[in-house]
Parts: C-alpha cells; sequence; structure tokens
C-alpha cells in the first residue's frame, strides 16, 4: 500500500466504485515517523479530525457548518507517529447515528463481502474501504454497534475497544457514554497491531465462556451455529448464561434502556445545532432524532440507574477472566432497498445483540464467519473492561484468521 | 354496490388484496335516506370520525390514544342523509402528512392503476379502493396534494375543494390553514354528484385558461404533452403566466414557503401529543415532523406575510373567471422500492407544483390522463374560490370523462 500514497489521485479514481470515500475526503497522509505500524494504510472514518481536511460526520450541514480542523484526532496522531499512512475519509452514516450503513447524501458504499447488501455503519465506508482490499484497515466509532456491525456484515475482524481507553479528542461525539473509537481489518494482524499502539497490554488467562442462550431466538441458523463453533474453538469450560437480563425486561429491555440513554445524550450533543443549523437528515436519521428529542430527562435518569446496575451485573458474571460469546448481527447484511419495516425489525434485533458492551462499557471483537451460502455474519467476544488486547489473542484461537 | 353491504364480510375479504382498509375500518354503514346520492358506495379515508369505530390517523398510537367517536364527521353525516353508503375506513398516510402514499404500519395500498408503484399520499387507500373499483368514490382530505396527487397517481378525478367551504368537524387536522376536504373516483359524475350535496354552486362563465410555463421543467414528457392537450380542450383563451412567483423565489420559493407554513401548523397541532405520547413513526414522517419542530414563529410569520401576497396575486390573475391549467404531478407514480433520494426529489418537484392551491386556498380538480407508457399521469385545474362545482364542469370539456 505504498504506490497509492505516490499517486493519491490514481488510487481514488480506482477507489471510486466502491464508493467508501466522501468526495472532500480523497486525501492520504505519509507517516510521520516509522514504527510499529509501518506499512500499514488506514482509512479514516469522516467523524476524526485530520488537520487541514474538513469533517464531514455524514452530513452536508455539518461540513458547512464546522471550521476545517487545525489539528489532527489525537488517535491519528498516535498512528502516524506509529508508522501508519492515512488514506481517505470514509462515508459514515449521519452523526453516526445508524448501523445500516446507507447515507442519504454520500450514497450506500459498495459490500464487495455480500454484493447487493447494505455494508452496515455507521463506519460504512471504513469497512467497505476494507472489505475491497483498498486500505489495510480503518479507524471506525462504535456507539451503539458501528464497527461491530458493519465487520460482521462485511466478513471482517472489528474491535469496539474499552469505553474511555482511547482517546476521543478531536472525534465527533454522538453519546459520550457509549462513544469508543474502533477498528477493522481483514485478518487479525492489522487489528492487533493498532492495539498494541493505541491501547494498554492486557495479560490474563481466560478461564471461562459464557454464552446467552436468549440471543438464540434473534438470530439466523448459521449465526447460530457459528457462535456454537466458536465457542468449541475457544477451549475452554463454557456455560450459558441465564437469567442476567431478567430484571431489565430481557434484551428487549435493554435494547430501550440503551435507546432512551443514547436519544438523550445525543440531543444533548446535537439538539443545539440541529434546532440552530435545520440540517437536512435522511428519513431514518431524522426518525432517531426526533424521537432522540423526546426523551425526558427523568427517563434518562431512571435508564441510567438501570444501566448502572446491569453494567455491574455483568462485570460481575465475567469476573476478570470470563468472556461472553454471542452474534454480532442477527443475520448478514439486510439487502439494499429492503422494506422500512424489515430494516426496522433487523435493527431492533441487532441492538437487542449490541447494546450490552455499550451499556457495560466495555469491549467486544466481531469474528467474521461465512454461512453456507457464502454471506458473512459475525460472532462477538466481549471481555472486562482492558481486556481489548487480549480478546484479540482469544480471537486468534477461533482459527478464522 | 348494494351486495358488500349485505354482506360486508364477504366485501373486506375479496378487498384485501388491494390493502386499501384499515383492520379496525372493515365497516359499512347504510344510508340514512334516500337522496341524490342513493346507490352511490363511499370509502372513507380513516382521518374522518365515524361514530363507533375508531379513528387511526394513519398510526397505531394515534389508534390507542384516542376515543373511539360517538358521532359522525359532518361530511359523513351530509353523505348518509343524502343517501350514500359509506364503505370502510381507508388507509391514510401517517397523519396525513405525506403524498407518497407507503404507509410504515398498515403497508402500501396498492395501485391497481399501475402496478408496482405507489398509490400516492396522504388518502392513500382512499385512491386505491376507488382505482380497484371497491367503491363509486372515495372521501379524502388535501392539505398539500393528499388528494390530488393519488388522483393523479391511479388515474383518478379527484377534487380539493375551495379551503374552508366544506366542513371540516370531526376531522382529524394537520395544518388547517390548509386543510381541506376532498374525494376521487374513476368518472366525473360522483365527484359532481358529491360536490352538489357538499358544496355551494357555482354558475360562471369561464373566459380565460392560464399556463405556468415554469411548470415545464419540472414533469416529464408524457405530463407536459397532458397539459397542452387539456388547455386545447378547453377552447377558451389561453395564456402562459410569466412572473407570477419571481417576488417569492419561484416555485421553488412558494415550495419553502408552504413547507415552512405547514410545518409550523403541522407542530402546533401535534407537537403536544407526539411529545406527551412518543408515536412511533415511519422514518419519512418523522423527518418531516422533526424538520417541523424546528420551524421558529419568527419563520412561520414572515412565511405567512409572504402566504398573503401571493394569495392575492394569484387571485389577482384569476379574477372570478380564469382557471389555471398546470401539471397535478411531476409524473407518474414512483416505483415502490424507489431510493430515498429519488423520491425526496420527486416529492419536491410535485410540493413545487400542488403548493399554489394550498397557499391561495383555492379549489384544484386532477383531470386524469394515460400516458403513451400506459400509466396514469394527471393534469390539474385551478380556480377561483368557491369555483369548484364550475371546476367538474370545465373538467367535462376535457373529454376523459
Amino acid at each position: 500500500m505504498v504506490e497509492p500514497l505516490m499517486n493519491p489521485e490514481k488510487f481514488f479514481e480506482e477507489a471510486t466504485p466502491v464508493e467508501a470515500f466522501v468526495p472532500h475526503g480523497r486525501v492520504v497522509r505519509s507517516p510521520r515517523k516509522t514504527g510499529p505500524l509501518s506499512g500499514l494504510s488506514i482509512a479514516v472514518k469522516d467523524l476524526f479530525d485530520w488537520a487541514g481536511v474538513p469533517t464531514g460526520a455524514g452530513n452536508p450541514a455539518w461540513l458547512d457548518s464546522h471550521p476545517v480542523p487545525s489539528a489532527d484526532a489525537a488517535v491519528l496522531s498516535a498512528l502516524l507517529d506509529s508508522g501508519a499512512a492515512l488514506v481517505g475519509k470514509s462515508v459514515t452514516d449521519e452523526l453516526a447515528y445508524s448501523i445500516l450503513g446507507e447515507n442519504f447524501h454520500y450514497g450506500t458504499p459498495r459490500n464487495t463481502a455480500a454484493p447487493g447488501r447494505v455494508p452496515g455503519g455507521s463506519s460504512s465506508g471504513s469497512a467497505a474501504a476494507v472489505a475491497a482490499s483498498l486500505v489495510d484497515a480503518a479507524l471506525g466509532t462504535d456507539t451503539g454497534g458501528s464497527v461491530r456491525v458493519p465487520a460482521a456484515y462485511c466478513g471482517l475482524f472489528g474491535l469496539r475497544t474499552t469505553h474511555g481507553l482511547v482517546a476521543r479528542s478531536g472525534l465527533v461525539p454522538l453519546a459520550p457514554s457509549f462513544d469508543t473509537v474502533g477498528w477493522m481489518a481483514r485478518t487479525i494482524a492489522p487489528v492487533s497491531s493498532l492495539a498494541a499502539v493505541l491501547l494498554p497490554a492486557a495479560d490474563l488467562a481466560w478461564s471461562k465462556v459464557w454464552t446467552l442462550p436468549e440471543t438464540e431466538a434473534l438470530v439466523d441458523t448459521e449465526t447460530r451455529q457459528g457462535v456454537g463453533t466458536v465457542v468449541r474453538s475457544l477451549g475452554l469450560p463454557s456455560a450459558g448464561l441465564v437469567g442476567l437480563t431478567e430484571a431489565y425486561g430481557g434484551l428487549e429491555g435493554l435494547r430501550k434502556l440503551y435507546a432512551t440513554l443514547q436519544g438523550w445524550e445525543a440531543w444533548q450533543t446535537h439538539g443545539g445545532w440541529i434546532t440552530e443549523r435545520k440540517p437536512i437528515f435522511g428519513p431514518a436519521i431524522a426518525q432517531r432524532f426526533l424521537t432522540a428529542s423526546l426523551v425526558t430527562d427523568e427517563e434518562a435518569d431512571a435508564a441510567r440507574e438501570q444501566m448502572l446496575r446491569f453494567r455491574v451485573d455483568l462485570r460481575s458474571v465475567l469476573g476478570k477472566t470470563g468472556v461472553l460469546v454471542l452474534p454480532a448481527s442477527a443475520g448478514p447484511a439486510p439487502l439494499i432497498g429492503e422494506t422500512e419495516e424489515k430494516v426496522a425489525e433487523i435493527r431492533s434485533r441487532t441492538m437487542r445483540l449490541t447494546c450490552a458492551a455499550g451499556l457495560a462499557a466495555l469491549p467486544q471483537i466481531t469474528v467474521p464467519l461465512r454461512g453456507s451460502d457464502g454471506l458473512p455474519r459475525g460472532v462477538g467476544l466481549l471481555g472486562p473492561a482492558a481486556s481489548d488486547q487480549a480478546l484479540i489473542t482469544l480471537a486468534l484461537r477461533t482459527g478464522v484468521a
């Protein structure tokens, strides 16, 4: 991946069919030093500040109403100092408030791993660029599943880091209690390399694998089987976890908790700008912000209390060396042009699967699997706080990489 | 159409494939008296109160949170007293805030006149039921085009009445300055019969036909030709109207004016309920209400002032005996499953065509035409205040009926 840096124009010209990069983000940056990431090319979700390049956050009104950043986001700086090259700003769902990967303004990045299907979002362009082998890895963000889901849909490894471990300065926020930096790659090696630079070491001996039997009804057969395959491949004592979600109304109750808190925070974060600037949002994003604007402080307070209890519950189960294996998505990526009703239903099932990591502020890695129909699916490994690097090592045991 | 009244169950069973009626509206009402409408069966948009039957307004939360009305809407009462039978409550877009005809909760009524295409909205089920010959006519409402557009898409005559002429008691409002009652039929006769019952007489001798050359760029070839055909068929002196919209930023400026005022009124009307009840809206409707919630009083005041000026301008041009012939829609009905971007673009062009009647509070009738591709299109006749019945007579001259 040195060549594109030699001729960015040619690179982006050839990358055009993948539609992974925003028009204002056809830029590259050479590494500042040699280091552990030398030779790696990394696409950057257009939610991170890149000095001298506009940050679009997936919405043209955002692009227009914010100054071009003069400094790099902390993560970009760290990557450049470690030898990585940055290649392009990738399409994100509007303000990262979706897991579908269709952007009303910038289009739908091509999922080359599952043609005719969405790439997943909100780190849609990042996933698409990696899946199409345009770059070695890509930076994304994961608030409610925005790295884990596109990774599952595009057949990639994707890490959502422990909340708070990776600096978020220079990153457009959505819901700060849940916003995390993450990254994706086709094999585990680049995921591991970035982790070594951006995350603290995590030496731990995994002792126990948990599964969540209640997720089985939410996913397709291939995903369910994939979870079983991954559990067996880990070679650790395993058990089904029953009753974890009971006090919260099951996974649907947790999903609602999450949606309430995320919505409240999203409106706290962006409501002022939306009210002032009146941006045009695609219908699904507008729907989400309307709902967000209606969450009361009381509802958010009640949800937060529940969230903190759930956080303690899940962390107690995992201890320091337990891992929860669960579906990363409900099935393969939805078809492009699926009905709104079906998309809403898939989204709802998916969020029931992804919300635990967000609510508990824990790391989760997507391990990609391919179903017998040839379509990518993903299994998640959810670990204790700061176990990120150990999760990556554990993912190696699945043999997929 | 006496038979279905004999066996409503069988009627609604057989009507099922058209998906025009809401589940809670599979009801019929016999006429109270014989009269000028005897023998006519009329479907009722589920926005009108029908004593003893829930009013759904296209949204399940609305259905759940409002008592079953104990009285009929004024219009229903008048129809029953004039001999009409009421047959079924028809699907409406949510709170009538769309012209597309896809309802997130109740589905998309089948456009049998253009299979694979939307029926148009918000009087979607009414148009679908009439197009499929399930009923002789159907009641709808037209705020921004909700009768005129589905009529054009489904190959029907559709009348938007002069604002304020037909009683709106027992009707769920959207934007009271623009809300009107309207109706549709396959031929002009039932449109005329209902008009005779619901509207004052209008004896006038049409003197002049106006066209709006600036609409030509907004429509497809067949619609453009249709306007010409209709103008010629009227056999009156005609002229192109230039400069009408100049002071308002053209038709796009008028569309924006309309959207601002409609949005402001829609939020005044429903914002309280939405905030309190937090209904689930389909994405496109939520998008509209989010935008509506952001309109400031100052913006609405400024727009209202402009609207009143435009109203005077257009009414001055028409005088008492002039008619404006313009496209009723931008082209045939959009395909089901069209992209959001394309739907938004079509909507925007359509609203530039429909907003004049709303802003000027004037009546407009859609005359259906079929293009060489076999798809329905519509041409609108827009007349002076209270000229509704004369517009119907004028529509007869086009020879379509």
